[in-house]
């Protein structure tokens, strides 16, 4: 999986496009989320979702697997293959992927499960007792509108909790505030961060007052996990998108554009400057057709661009995509850079989970050295893919 | 490639979201603009990036290679494994990438390469030299402003017509009327198709009249595909999304919802009767971020539902996604139909080539069968992938 580069190559090498990853600030971003954690006094359980890759993970615990969050059972199996062996699947069941599930269960894998209705917890509570073994279940709780959950007032929770508990299923409730990604000033996600955890914790005391043991009370999205202050009552604490970030977590705040640690290389094929554009390789195949900052106080387009090194480029914006074609435009008053045919650049993405997505792995950097102009290939590391 | 499937299974047996391609509508399209390319007296030449699928090219020319376009140099190397040998990289060359053009050349495929630049034009003169081959080559000429290309009357046409034809590369023109896919009535294509050859044999006759021989003149998109009454003067005519097509396409009235090829198989997994919601596991990762239809008079969200049949669903909307999580919705008063935890549907794409692109393959089944509740899959294909 960790295909040591054994020529030595550069940023110049690979035929574009293709996506980079920056250890330095991933580096940064993976201790940060840790050290708050380990302040609140959580387990951390990040969401592998994003980056999809073993070699990223093994950094977030010094190379020992820790308890992870997938969002499909393709990940689950592979991290099951790395040798993770605490795994939440943190998308609402379906009866017909049970059947993996179980196996993974047979394999020593602790995979936990999400519901939120008392016909799940039923067929749940039914193939646990086929399979011989509790299927090991968290109640998905609504803290904020956002998609699926329970109100922790809705009497169908200790109906669930029930449901679970007497099949030895019951693990916990699991909360996750997507909202907060729309919460604009800190003020706001640290409202979303203490809301998600009230709800959080509120569900829990309403199971345990109904005689059900709540062992996880977790919570977590990358805005609410970097404004916690107090998460009195949880056990863990989850996000995904943190380890890379994005220009739509720079927009709310939550870092730096210096902090985001993917991106993008993609070559300049053309220019049309009675238009003011200049033309790339890159496209939404490239970088998805995700335009998250659109819904922000500063549109981002598809993406701010830097040089091969990693410098920003002031004013430059990815303004359009078609499938294979980007176009870059200045913004601001920005002059446009003379930038000739085969120049390449890289594209800082809006939302790291769709750009990934839209590649077979990450050719791994170390920014520490920014003086070079083309810097040296270290990994090309994998991720996984489908369901 | 073409696995056939030995144990008999139905959409009812992958796990979901998997891609679904309808062989029935599928060959009706294909037919479609066969018969239209030949009533108009040109060669149609298929853009492969919409499928990126052997299997799918097959049927473009009764199972023997035809000329095609491409979108990437995997899409190239694939085809040119598959037995094509006339291909044309309708993407601005880069520099880089001639050593993998060079290769194809001398593995005796006719690869042709589009620029719109002196530069480019010197670059490709100078490979073609070194290689001892010259690099057939087309001057992208831009018919409405939508991307690339030169205009007819621009200077540089006759100065790139000359570099190229003193290097023997120069092979034509090509032009894409990329803005057709905001031409939204029927006469509004029309022009566009009648712009769009106009101004490519405008071009053509530019480089004649300075001594130049231009053999390829090149037109296509699939709006314009459709609507060109008259292609006199192009020899070619290329289209890729009429394949599979799409909402966006029907929303243009370019087909029939009923024509769409592609669909995603996803499967209920909550529901939220207090916001109207049904909860599945297609997300974005599954449909793509593509909202082309927000641009069009009637928004279809991120797509239609059908059932498993291929039916749609009056009314049922999928509206919101995240990554593995599609939130579906009725519309127009319709009522939220009863579907419960574990049914599966079929969700209609906004645009066929992003959501391809976020699959591996495709199931294919035989809509002619609309009876079965779970149609049988036939055979399971392969998309080429990367760059």
């Amino acid at each position: 999986m960790n295909t040591a580069v054994h020529t030595p190559v550069t940023l110049a090498d690979p035929d574009t496009p293709f996506a980079v990853v920056d250890i330095h600030p991933m580096r940064r971003n993976i201790a940060r989320l840790k050290d708050r954690a380990d302040g609140l006094g959580v387990t951390l359980r990040p969401h592998v979702k994003t980056a999809k890759s073993l070699d990223v993970a093994a950094l977030l615990h010094s190379g020992t697997p820790c308890p992870v969050t997938v969002s499909t059972l393709a990940e689950a199996e592979a991290f099951a293959d790395g040798g993770y062996t605490d795994i939440t699947y943190a998308v609402g069941i379906d009866p017909h992927k049970l059947p993996r599930v179980v196996a993974l269960l047979r394999r020593g894998v602790t995979l936990r499960l999400l519901l939120d209705s008392p016909e799940q917890a039923t067929f749940v509570a039914e193939a646990s007792r086929r399979a011989g073994t509790p299927l090991p279940t968290q109640i998905e709780i609504d803290c904020d509108g956002h998609r699926g959950g329970l109100r922790p007032e809705d009497p169908a929770l200790p109906e669930i909790g029930r449901l679970l508990h007497d099949a030895g299923c019951l693990d916990g409730v699991l909360t996750h505030a997507g909202e907060s990604y729309f919460a604009h000033t800190a003020e706001e996600q640290r409202l979303a961060a203490r809301n998600e955890r009230d709800t959080a914790v509120a569900a829990a005391e309403r199971l345990r007052a109904a005689g059900l043991p709540v062992h996880i009370v977790s919570v977590g999205s990358t805005p609410t996990a970097h404004a916690a202050e107090d998460l009195t009552g949880v056990t863990e604490l989850r996000a995904g998108n943190y380890v890379f970030f994005d220009l739509v977590m720079a927009g709310l705040g939550v870092c730096r554009v210096e902090d985001i640690a993917l991106s993008v290389v993609v070559t300049v094929i053309g220019h049309r400057p009675e238009y003011g554009w200049i033309l790339t390789d890159g496209g939404w195949m490239a970088m998805s057709r995700d335009r998250g900052t659109a819904a922000q106080a500063q549109d981002q387009g598809y993406g701010l661009v830097a040089d091969l090194s990693g410098h920003l480029i002031p004013g430059l914006v990815m303004t359009a995509a078609s499938q294979e074609h980007g176009t870059l435009t200045a913004r601001d008053g920005a002059d446009l850079p003379h930038l000739p045919v085969g120049t390449r650049l890289r594209i800082l993405p809006n939302h790291a989970c769709a750009t990934a997505a839209q590649h077979r792995g990450y050719h791994i950097v170390d920014g520490t050295r920014r003086a070079d102009p083309a810097p040296a290939i270290e990994h090309v590391w994998e991720r996984v893919t489908g369901w």
